[in-house]
């Protein structure tokens, strides 16, 4: 019962890791819109595995098919239903996952919650079911783009403790583009690519931070008080598999600070109010305020990892489990479209609300 | 648009700061609930202003009323709408903020938003909003005990840079309601008074970290993909005023380990599925694992000062602001029944919704 | 879980006859509305018991207050709470239901799906929680006129067998609200009140048909495929007491037409598309299509009634029960602005949506 | 924004008539349901395209995939999409009605609220979008006979005016499924028959009325005060095309007696609190009372004749069109399992809102 996402932007997920397909349904995306299915696939693609050595050598081209809502280029305003089918399926790979539960995975709570589960490459906790939200993110993306020129970009800032700390407002998608690990600092991301190299050798995994902005976002999309804007994201992060935190603008390093030091002095700018600094993060009061939208995302390491753990399995017996088969020694680089992603969902959910309540 | 919290436990409030009440309306409570009326107005008192020297001296005594869904002391199973009177109105005490933007504050976006706004304390962005959430959580925090026994705690953590770090699973409510900062270590809680007075007198303001756990939780809470029971927990912190950021067990600090630090083992313990760590904070998969649900949320420091601030006004015109009047120099100790509040509203609601899908 | 109607135009009712007060909090509605408490207090007079000797005796002003989102005159964007004190309260008056299944009343299925019930008057069952539906109704219908100069009118078509024939498209609230059982055609109107004082007088009751039209509503209200707007209303009036049966058009006379003599020929009027004929009462598609919408609403007889009925207690006992007390011999007068209201929840909700996604 | 269905049991269905594929996802199913794909084809095989002489000609066998949320035959308790691919695609078919408004159909709807319409076969508008909900339905049905044994059973009442007043409580499955026309009475059935043909060849169409029962349900579904049963079922009637009146119980007719006869009077059965006439058709108070759920619903004759008629283009010329191609001259045989698979829909969801908050 929790898998559709936004409330005018409704973007429904299905899809098990090795079952029929994965895809999504959006219902409420605005009629008109000029959407081609290479705008999509081009998301797809950032996202798909096999694309680097820092990712899984699983490979699957993830080609999208366009069932519904789009006619002639153009959206219809009706469901546009997305669909990609699964294709690299080896179920017998997974076989000695049926009946174990693999540590800090969601095997156990699966099987407690509904009794039942489909065990081969996690089912639907799968991170794979992010492909219908890629698919979706980059409609919502398109709308964004076409209605305010909202430009969103997300980048790797840290893995395990290599960090590149760069001005959020100066980072440009063909920077992050150009490296395969999804940092913008060339030097910081050569050491990241060999960190995981190395931890995947001694099989283990590695985690780390994203961050991410999204520019020119117009003043009033966010609605309080429940559905603030910075809840909506936060939401939107802590929905996705291996998130464990969310800072919006300063977050947690703020609270080292007196509200002095903290407040953000508002001016004038050519006519329009602004803030001197942002450790809003773009948002006050739970309202996007015409600054940049700022946040940042914890990834914890990847729970897959080659070496021998102890756990249980459904027979109530203590095991050992190592981990066979490809995966994703860290998850982070092919998150960036993933978290950019969900913050086009937010934003054009509550673009929509926006006109439709003060429009 | 987004006054309502919960899919099956909703709660819907309402009230301006300084207009004729502040409420809130469940729909969807269980029927035959016990609840007296002190129960709820037990948790109005912790939150409510002018209890301590920590806290603003504006002082609202916070009388909770019971309108309808309750009958002879339990819940009838249709709506519950509470009602608070607002009492200590002194409207013309916010005539000079009428035309002016207080830095950090919501005067600006709400202006922007909505073209209008109740400049008297703040109206609806007023942390007095949470009158309703705080009283419609102590009936969600009963269905819990009532029908799982579960207990949530919640105290804070640092202030500043004051910090107490204590074992979660040991932390007891009356140790926490024993201090009047709310911090269950005696010695560190002294000297968090000691900063808010230092920092208040200074015409200054403080903010810090609460951290929180659910116990006795049941396997099986929480909805995937989107709805996971962090994501919840997620949106609902950040719902509140003054939260940056979010964590659910490790959090950010998780990432500077490899998985084979972070995963959590299973074990079997009395038959139960255990894990030997819980950096996992409760959940695995968005769904709780019966381990404590354990959390962490950033409040940055309070944006009302009493030193003066450039901004800008209505017109358009650059100026200066110095709050007067009373407000909250640090909003944590007031915020930890707030935190419980929420995480009561999720629980409950995913219990309910468990019991829909899965019972 | 039901007591909230609307997606964007969102309004929750709370209240049971005999407890401590009914109302509604609106949740959605844009800011900057001019509403004046008089407006909604003059539909809750339409409706308020006591007004005639068509309608019960028992005895309430039921004057409104704002609580909350109105400021200086104006909508704040913000939820919009309005309260009503139930005032005669005579409780011991239903001590003899309190064990007893009224037949044709919700007491039986209360009392089986909840486990509980308020008694008292019928309790959350009881009409009287459409006083919240109608202090709505007020703002929605406010909003409307000033948006796009909509004017909802309904009236009594038909009690028993007794029927007033129309041109809908001519029918005037003035002429509706001369009469006091609310039928614009005086002859008729004198011979139902006749009728309902002689069934009264018989210790039975009578009901009915409502018909209504919305005029002057822009092309495109109605979301395909669930929320047309037609489903929408259906539901709106299905979820009003008594309502047995709903039409929209040419409704169920529409079945005996073929479609040659059924279909609306479109022709173009002052540059307008317009429609000969209306069978399809003014939506195609499940969206509006600039004619007038019209529908029709049947009501039965007021269950309630004074002779001796056959029945059975909550002790599981065959039992009589004659009605005591104070009620309706027949519902429809007071029903026509309770029919208004809830067509202006439909149609407000409906305009904002289609603002959201069109707009 | 309007195409999901349901609260717990949610439907979202998505395609146009003549585009890639028409489906549905349904999200909230519980888990270790045991559905195989063959039930799901029966009820689409009932409601497809060609089936008798009595239906359009128009060919499409319909073949159902099963995408994901199924495994090993049985339910997950994660999203299941259903998949139609659409077969008999011939859209230059459609080109002569690319600029014409059809009387009565949705074209000049659509263009008007989205400024861009499919007009291939109705798009979105079509019928064949309810093949979705037909598969999502035959999910319902399953899930509610395996919980409660609960039967659904429509059939047509009435075309034109011929009609069959059969008793609704002995009405068979099988009796309907005997009659193309899906009438269980023989003789009006077979005169049903001749009449479409008559009616066909004259290049006219043919409305009438659907009656359907639900048999064995337990006490207690339905959620007052707006998502009362019979709410829930009209405005499940009214989204699918073509209906223009609801009736529940007595429906218009029950306004054309007094309380005394109307009312239903309680006795008990073998301990069972039963009533002894069924007017309210199984609903009080919105809530189920545990007899059968009986309704009824006004289909219009169908809109697309052979017949010339008057109607305007997109440029705003008067024209005159008569429909080419394939098209039911009536749509009540087919429309038999839909209205059975929006009835299970409507149960399956307020089932599963039953146990969250009473269960």
């Amino acid at each position: 019962m929790g898998n559709t996402f936004g409330k005018l932007f409704r973007v429904t997920t299905f899809g098990e890791s090795h079952g029929g397909a994965v895809g999504a349904v959006i219902d409420g995306c605005p009629p008109r819109l000029a959407i081609a299915r290479e705008e999509i696939q081009l998301e797809l693609d950032r996202r798909r595995p096999g694309q680097s050595s820092v990712t899984t050598p699983r490979d699957e081209t993830d080609q999208v098919q366009i069932l519904s809502g789009i006619f002639e280029g153009k959206t219809l305003g009706t469901p546009i239903a997305l669909l990609v089918r699964n294709q690299d399926q080896r179920p017998e790979a997974y076989d000695h996952l049926k009946d174990v539960y693999r540590p800090s995975h969601a095997d156990f709570t699966y099987e407690k919650k509904y009794g039942i589960r489909d065990h081969r490459g996690g089912g639907r906790s799968s991170a794979r079911e992010t492909v219908g939200r890629v698919a979706a993110g980059a409609v919502a993306r398109k709308l964004l783009a076409e209605l305010h020129q909202v430009e969103i970009v997300a980048w790797v800032r840290r893995i395990h403790d290599l960090e590149a700390i760069l001005d959020p407002a100066a980072v440009q998608r063909e920077a992050v583009e150009a490296q395969i690990v999804r940092c913008p600092d060339p030097e910081v991301a050569a050491r990241m690519v060999e960190r995981i190299h190395q931890l995947k050798e001694q099989g283990d995994s590695v985690g780390g931070v994203i961050e991410a902005v999204a520019r020119r976002l117009p003043v009033g999309l966010g609605e309080p008080v429940f559905d603030r804007l910075e809840a909506e994201l936060a939401r939107a992060m802590l929905s996705l598999p291996a998130v464990k935190g969310f800072e919006v603008g300063s977050g947690f390093a703020g609270t080292y600070l007196t509200g002095s030091q903290h407040n953000d002095p508002f001016f004038l700018q050519d006519g329009n109010v602004r803030t001197r600094s942002n450790h809003s993060g773009g948002v006050q009061g739970g309202i996007s305020n015409g600054e940049d939208l700022h946040l940042k995302v914890a990834f914890k390491p990847t729970a897959t990892i080659a070496r021998a753990q102890e756990t249980v399995d459904r027979q109530g017996r203590s095991t050992e489990l190592a981990a066979k088969g490809r995966h994703d020694p860290c998850v982070l680089p092919r998150a960036v479209p993933i978290v950019e992603a969900m913050m086009a969902l937010v934003l054009a959910d509550h673009l929509l609300r926006w006109r439709a309540q003060c429009g």
